[in-house]
């Protein structure tokens, strides 16, 4: 059995030690349960925090990561790492969640409205559901804020029935266009994605500039990445192969472009600029983000992991539009007709 | 008829000349249908804006207000005026809106979810819907922001019945509490409420703090003042003299608190303090505030004019948490636990 998953306890007891906190399971239950997607899952996660964590740590070297551990009332938790005013990263958020219970009775619903036929026994369904989020928001306007978030949900329909797919994404906000970094950014992507399906990429390319909309600005929040959701296909094996090599490929999609630019030099228009595009981020996440609105309107969700996203600053100049043919011009033209960077 | 509504041709000039701008009906439209509550209306909410416009110019001597007269597509339009990084006030607008034209589907939908039953004809409604509203974020720490709206809805019904409200209200937003002001804020609008029926203050002040709760930081925004809706009695013209009233208190209510403090000396710890309330203003207006997520979901609304409720900056830290028996956690026990200010 231990040969069948890849390494024996030696091999687990190693990649446990990159972890940045204990995992919600316990090492233990991991362990026991190695086999079980959930478990998987959870290492999954668990290291790509701790991957992602490191990386940007060691580019800032004048910051640390704060690293909370926190306990959901009504089962699971989680691990907030939050990197606040370092040299490099203004606000750096890397979260684990992994919660269990009973779906609510609006969260059916809303699943419902998504497409899904959910059947309930009293009107309620146990769930797990887990992930890794982050939200990178540096300091220099030169170098772009990056999201990404890969998550699991697992449903016990009353008949037994078990429903489970896959979500996530990776995706990009310059604050000024630099074409070689969304050309690299988006290959790097593609590149992850194609291991699996050359249709992935270009669907879940499109998904993205659809999904990050401010529709009453008519732009995207950024110059996009991939988004997808309800991965159910083609089998949960391969559905968690393709999740690994989007979480594999999030340092490299990032640094190059962060260790170019933490360096630039920039004006304080530059930096005003900046704080404007904020400023559109924050209607983003606020507005329209589904998993802000969830997480703002579930009871007992922890508000400080979900609101981790906002940047440390942000501005709202009336009417403010920046002179024709001017670069800050030109990253609006981007995000109000997307392009493809890579073919 | 022109002493029945107290006064000639030269009083209605007169009332004319204080506007910010030509009015959206035009001059001669409101004199000849000056005995209509729709003219009165404009009339008042225009007079408001002439009014705190020139109090808060007086007040900031280093600031003018930019006026901006917009047209809707659809029917009517709106005269924005505001101030930007002045030297009291950081970001002050007024706004007012005159339109009209046919409710969408989606409009009548969520009239109906609120309680009121339509009778629409091939499901379009004739409406025309007015107001003035305002919020004003001074840059000292220890001068509140005040947010203020007066609104009158008229919609003709499929059978010729016409359906009529006003709402509207008046509610301060602290950084410190200073409790002598928030009496002073409280007592000006209970004097106003309480020319008309004693019921109206209470009801109203309970009325504001329910509104205005962020209910994912179980606090609100500010320390309240007053909020309705739907007022439809006990009169016409009994509630048009009330929003009258509340629409006077305005000033009195407000540029005493501003003199008093717009010097007072404050430290880079009160003004960061002040920023982090700024970013829960934004949660707010962005995720609860019904007016603004009507404006950014109706089409051709004016987004600029909307969003001018959001401060110039805002800021975000992870985990704040002011330290007990301090300052900051003196104004927050009052967010999460309003008082009587007035009795």
């Amino acid at each position: 059995r231990e040969e069948a998953d890849g390494g024996g306890k030696d091999e687990l007891a190693r990649r446990f030690e990159c972890f940045m906190a204990p995992p919600v399971s316990g090492m233990r239950e991991l362990r026991s349960r190695r086999g079980e997607m959930r478990s998987r899952m959870e290492m999954l996660i668990m290291e790509t925090q701790g991957q992602v964590c490191r990386a940007l740590a060691q580019l800032d070297r004048g910051a640390a990561f704060t690293v909370d551990r926190w306990e959901r009332k009504e089962g699971g938790g989680g691990i907030s790492c939050v990197l606040q005013n370092g040299e490099i990263f203004e606000k750096a958020g890397v979260n684990v969640s992994v919660v269990f219970g009973h779906l609510s009775e609006e969260a059916v619903q809303q699943m419902r409205s998504r497409g899904k036929t959910l059947k309930t026994k009293d009107g309620k369904l146990p769930f797990c559901a887990m992930g890794v989020s982050s939200v990178i928001h540096p300091k220099n306007p030169y170098v772009p804020t990056i999201h990404f978030n890969y998550r699991y949900f697992e449903i016990e329909e009353a008949d037994g029935t078990k429903l489970w797919w896959f979500g996530g994404g990776t995706d990009l906000t310059p604050t000024y266009l630099n074409e070689e970094d969304a050309v690299h950014f988006h290959k790097t992507l593609k590149e992850a994605c194609d291991q699996h399906n050359p249709e992935l990429y270009p669907k879940f390319k499109k998904w993205c500039d659809d999904y990050f909309y401010i529709k009453h600005r008519g732009e995207r929040r950024g110059i996009g990445g991939i988004f997808f959701d309800d991965l159910d296909w083609p089998s949960k094996e391969e559905a968690f192969q393709f999740v690994q090599s989007c979480a594999k490929a999030i340092v490299p999609c990032y640094v190059p472009i962060v260790k170019k630019h933490c360096h630039d030099p920039f004006t304080p228009e530059e930096k005003l600029w900046q704080q404007i595009r904020r400023g559109r981020y924050v209607e983003f996440n606020l507005v329209y983000d589904r998993g802000t609105k969830f997480g703002l309107a579930t009871p007992g969700s922890r508000i400080e992991s979900i609101l981790m996203s906002l940047p440390l600053t942000a501005r709202w100049e009336y009417m403010h539009s920046p002179p024709e043919n001017s670069r800050e011009a030109k990253i609006l033209e981007v995000l109000r007709q997307p392009k493809d960077w890579v073919h």
